[in-house]
């Protein structure tokens, strides 16, 4: 097994594409990386942890590996953007006030979090009840691996700005593992007893207003194949803008100027 | 680094009791073990996976470490079992029935789990609103880390009876690992970081109706501090009973017969 503390980057895009290297090559793989501060510690209101992601990724006998990326917060900023695209409100319980209440106003919500007065809740919720201290020590676990490991900057400091309000670099720590899996047991039996678990959670009983039980990285291999097939779907908006730039302009999407 | 992977096993105990032992020698600790089915994936209702913790320990420059061990369930049996002797309804999202709908019927609950009629809730709840499917997905993680490495059991096979219900062993699995810290950077700058870490969050504004904000590992450090000092608390059926021992029957407490 083998591992590495990074120092001084900036988002390092998809947490999940490192242990798919990992699980391609017959590994299992981890990766950990902070983030520019937006979620508030359990019963705080100061947003100073980052959405603080969790990957690992374990090769399985199936086409697809068991992939899991996510935030220990239950969300981030990009889907309270696609709310506000959308004019919805931002779902109870994913962002709180200065109070430490829920806060939905979307639009108020996106200023609110420049402004620091609003912060993103942990997994599991506002305070104990549903288990908001497990996101919350998740996303401090995350912190301490990114940024202790190599003496880093860590919480408000990765703001990305100045006191003065003037921007500097992010200084994102970030913490990578994989684990040579022939080293316990033959890769073939690591595959098949993961496809085994995956494939018996997936065939289990459906509650009766659900379609389908999917296992982590299941829902981004099926949209890819998707995808592959019929090509990179593009919004209404943007569908519009291309047809007038064909139509108007002369222009081909082919050339399209981005 | 090292890790290890135990197979045949049973419940182990605490879970960040192993982590606790890499932090007092100055490394980085983890700890992942499967349990008994008791917890659907989202979107099914079939108890499958265990409350499967995680757990991971670093040394701070604090007199305590950051010691995160938590379920990858919202809770577990035997919160449900002291609501029941509390004559308490179970919170609503922490327990599902075959429907997929929130059970708070405490006596019914431990009913149901033994009769695979109800289920935990993962981390993040009910559906995946809340992020239900990110607690799910670490579950799973945990399933995988713990069964595959080994080529053990896992999911529904870890039950502790046979088909015709007569008892088996549980031939539980766990992962275990350590991380020299000095490998990386010195022990004195990763604790002083890492109290850093924990301070600012500590130190951070607290909602207005809650009174502090903890760190994982700190409640028990504080609970651990007071039980040296006044001694471990009974409650009061065990108090009457104590006394009833030693007034009608002679025995003193120092020699209570258990």
């Amino acid at each position: 097994m083998g591992s590495a503390a990074v120092r001084e980057s900036t988002h390092f895009g998809i947490d999940g594409y490192y242990p798919l290297m990992a699980a391609d090559e017959g590994m299992i793989g981890m990766a950990f990386t902070n983030a520019r501060p937006s979620m508030a510690p359990t019963f705080g209101v100061d947003p100073l942890l980052g959405t603080n992601p969790i990957a690992f990724g374990a090769p399985s006998d199936e086409p697809f590996p068991f992939l899991y990326d996510a935030a220990t917060s239950i969300t981030q900023r990009g889907k309270i953007e696609v709310l506000d695209r959308a004019l919805k409100p931002t779902p109870a319980g994913w962002v709180i006030d200065r109070q430490g209440k829920t806060a939905t106003d979307t639009k108020a919500i996106l200023d609110g979090l420049k402004k620091k007065e609003n912060a993103f809740v942990p997994l599991g919720g506002i305070g104990e009840t549903l288990g908001g201290h497990k996101g919350y020590g998740l996303a401090t676990m995350v912190e301490i691996l990114s940024a202790s490991l190599q003496s880093g900057m860590f919480l408000r400091a990765l703001s990305g700005f100045n006191d003065d309000g003037t921007p500097r670099p992010h200084r994102l720590g970030h913490f990578f593992m994989a684990i040579d899996i022939e080293h316990f047991v033959p890769l073939s039996e690591f595959k098949k007893t993961t496809g085994d678990i995956l494939r018996r959670l997936r065939n289990s009983t459906v509650a009766p207003d659900e379609e389908k039980i999917y296992t982590a990285g299941e829902k981004e291999w099926l949209k890819e194949k998707e995808i592959r097939q019929y090509g990179v779907p593009v919004n209404s908006n943007l569908q519009k803008n291309l047809l007038i730039m064909k139509e108007e302009l002369g222009l081909d999407s082919y050339n399209f100027p981005f």
